[in-house]
């Protein structure tokens, strides 16, 4: 028979007691209803998939349970193959190189939404944006710099897409003339100008591609009244831009959104009439759909949230609070985290990009230089969304099928109403595809140097 | 001194340990990254608004913290006072009746959102729309049976409000007749189809107004081409409907927002070629802004595809998530507590609205009747979310000045292509705001009644 020796066991007992008071006093706040989710969505992202993939909360499912999703050319239950013949993609300008720092700041960028959050159509003051997260865009354009946004409207729109068709509307509905709005674009512009411009066969405005062509004709004061999208730094090319088109009877769309400290350099606020911004370029979620324009007229503000009211009612408001989370934490100190973050991976993509382009007579890239950025307070390098690629060899006209033929998918320069010797390629993708394109890029070039030799 | 009673400590240390280890085994799951804004969002939701508001995470803040935002005619930092002089305001189908189902399933009903949830655009095989929520969806109707979705495709919207643009659209181009087609829905009818028909000055369509003044017109097989607007049930009157014009340049879109068992009886699944549903009816998160729509033509859903992508880019991957984890709780038992409850509230509302009316020959009501539903088992009681109030004297031809000299705000008949003797009321809003609309329309009519007297 164990016989206990009862003097140990008291202090024993005693030391015990005391772990466990040190242990509830140090525990974590105790959570009623929210306890639940949040358990849910530790267990999801906890799932492994070997850093190539995650798994969602409304992921395709196994069994009930969440599997991982994994990047392009990765496969296996947890992302670990590599699947050796796919393209490199670098069609989409889709902008996941942010995406670790978003998961390093876990704890201060994770939105709990309540089941009953914001279900009415309207917000205080029946208006349906939320004004704390006006506040913050407002802020955050003071702190980089970028755009003044004092004494300007304001709209919330479904990713800056929607923002760019409530502009072109409201602009051409201010048009007293019965001719239709001449709709124009320097080249290589962003095709969705044209694409919105065209989808409902409007009286009210027409397509006419490259803004340049019709420069003498803008000047000469005509009767003829044009909108100019300008997108500055251009998509694709990365260059800052300014209407190409001047008089009375032009109106200017300034796309943004490409305008912040990651992809360029800030000389100065941009402070034209009619500027439209997007969170997927700013903090990376482009699958938030969320985006705003700031607005110095009145009547086109009125007309722009007209149209944003028919065609959606306005932009989702779960979207809403999670983009206010998202812009807390990158003003927290001021954005310097974030952007150096952003313009660091940038930066690099591109130099290892130059460095392999250049050593080839075959291909070129867009000419780009350094540049003071009043954000960083230094010179700023180049570090462009996307490399506009040039296939230099008159027999390589077609460059998207030079790149397929290597291993490459890009965009072609037809799209951006350029010549067919020209490919877009999205350096915002994930590190996956950045090391795959890179690889496939260095194989092409050391290929042609070797036939060469 | 006092002197421990050794033989006594040890039991009660023991005791103790017990005591911890109890609560040790069973307390909460420690959290990491989530615990902090889970917190805060149980922090916000605990501050006192007196049943009369809420305080939300992207609400009004004062000193950084989030105040209360009050019902319509309360006021107060706790919203406890009520507003006497203020107008029952029943203008907008706000679905705040449904509230108090998801404050109650707080816990299955909530969501955590990692901050890189789905930050890309598109989401495994390069859709825009989450496969799950399609799943779910299909569920839904199975287990409502209002709608047949086997076979037919599925298109996301931002509300069912762009998916009724997209509609329009994709049925207008797929007209070969160099004419614009003519679109038409029967009065009284949802302003928005007017609203969006115009709003482009296309030439492919043109809004024609009342179906019924073309109903002969489509009979004869002419070469004009018609797209009709059907709301069923509808808004305003509740009415379940049919498209008026039929023949082969007949094209219909069917709303179907207020076919479900909570506004009507279901008498069989409907199974029409276009059919739209919005989340904003259903679970009543309108601020959410999702739909979506069925389609039995491939050409017609691919077009429809097509116009989501290139006005917004689909639908915010957040809004997607949500609807999820919405219609997963209502699926839990087969929708019963859900749709039980939604019904129960309006059927309630609707009684007590006609007791009052019927009371006065000034005013009267649509007259909506007992059917069967083939979701509840059991013949379904009016249950609307409008009531269709007309004001019956001849010099009460402006409805909406006499209801708003007794207090009430709703929407005038011709915003419906109907006459002024008719107002829209919600009946859709908080019991705050069916409370005082029901005092008013009391007041009302015992006024009317005393006058007559």
């Amino acid at each position: 028979m164990v016989r206990f020796n009862y003097p140990l066991c008291l202090p024993f007992s005693l030391f015990l007691n005391l772990l466990f008071l040190s242990s509830f006093i140090h525990r974590q706040l105790q959570l009623s209803w929210s306890q639940k989710s949040a358990e849910e969505a530790e267990q999801v992202a906890a799932i492994p998939c070997s850093g190539h993939g995650h798994a969602y909360l409304d992921g395709v499912t196994d069994q009930g349970k969440p599997i991982c999703e994994c990047n392009s050319c990765y496969s296996g239950s947890d992302c670990s193959e590599f699947l050796p013949h796919c393209f490199a993609d670098a069609v989409e300008g889709d902008p996941l190189y942010l995406e670790p720092f978003w998961i390093e700041h876990a704890t201060s960028s994770a939105v709990m939404v309540p089941g009953w959050h914001r279900m009415s159509y309207t917000m205080p003051n029946q208006s349906i944006i939320s004004a704390e997260l006006e506040k913050y865009i407002r802020r955050l354009h003071v702190v980089v710099g970028n755009a003044i946004s004092e004494g300007k409207f304001i709209v919330f729109g479904v990713g800056s897409s929607q923002l760019l068709h409530a502009a072109l509307y409201a602009l051409a509905k201010s048009s007293r003339s019965p001719e239709p709005t001449n709709v124009v674009a320097s080249a290589p512009y962003y095709m969705l100008y044209k694409d919105q411009t065209e989808i409902f066969n409007s009286k009210d405005f027409e397509w006419k591609g490259d803004a340049s062509l019709w420069k003498n004709m803008s000047n000469n004061n005509s009767s003829k009244n044009f909108i100019e999208f300008v997108t500055s730094p251009n998509n694709p090319d990365g260059q800052l831009q300014h209407s190409i088109l001047q008089g009375s009877s032009v109106k200017t769309i300034y796309d943004h959104a490409y305008y912040w400290p990651h992809y360029s350099a800030i000389p100065a606020p941009a402070n034209e009439d009619l500027m439209i911004f997007t969170l997927s370029k700013v903090t990376g979620h482009a699958g938030s759909r969320f985006g705003w324009a700031l607005i110095k007229d009145e009547d086109v503000y009125q007309r722009m949230a007209g149209y944003v009211d028919i065609n959606t009612m306005g932009v989702s408001r779960d979207t809403q609070l999670r983009a206010l989370e998202l812009l807390k934490v990158i003003l927290e100190d001021g954005g310097r985290a974030f952007f150096d973050f952003g313009y660091k991976t940038l930066k690099q993509r591109w130099r290892r990009l130059s460095q392999t382009i250049t050593s080839s007579k075959h291909f070129s890239l867009q000419n780009l230089s350094s540049q003071y950025c009043t954000y960083f307070q230094t010179d700023h390098e180049p570090s462009p969304a996307y490399a506009w690629l040039k296939c230099e060899r008159e027999e390589d006209w077609d460059c998207y099928a030079v790149l397929k033929n290597a291993g490459i998918i890009g965009r072609r320069g037809s799209n951006f109403g350029a010549e067919d010797h020209y490919v877009r390629l999205s350096l915002l993708k994930s590190s996956d595809d950045l090391n795959l394109l890179m690889q496939r890029l260095d194989d092409l070039v050391f290929k042609v140097i070797a036939k060469v030799i």
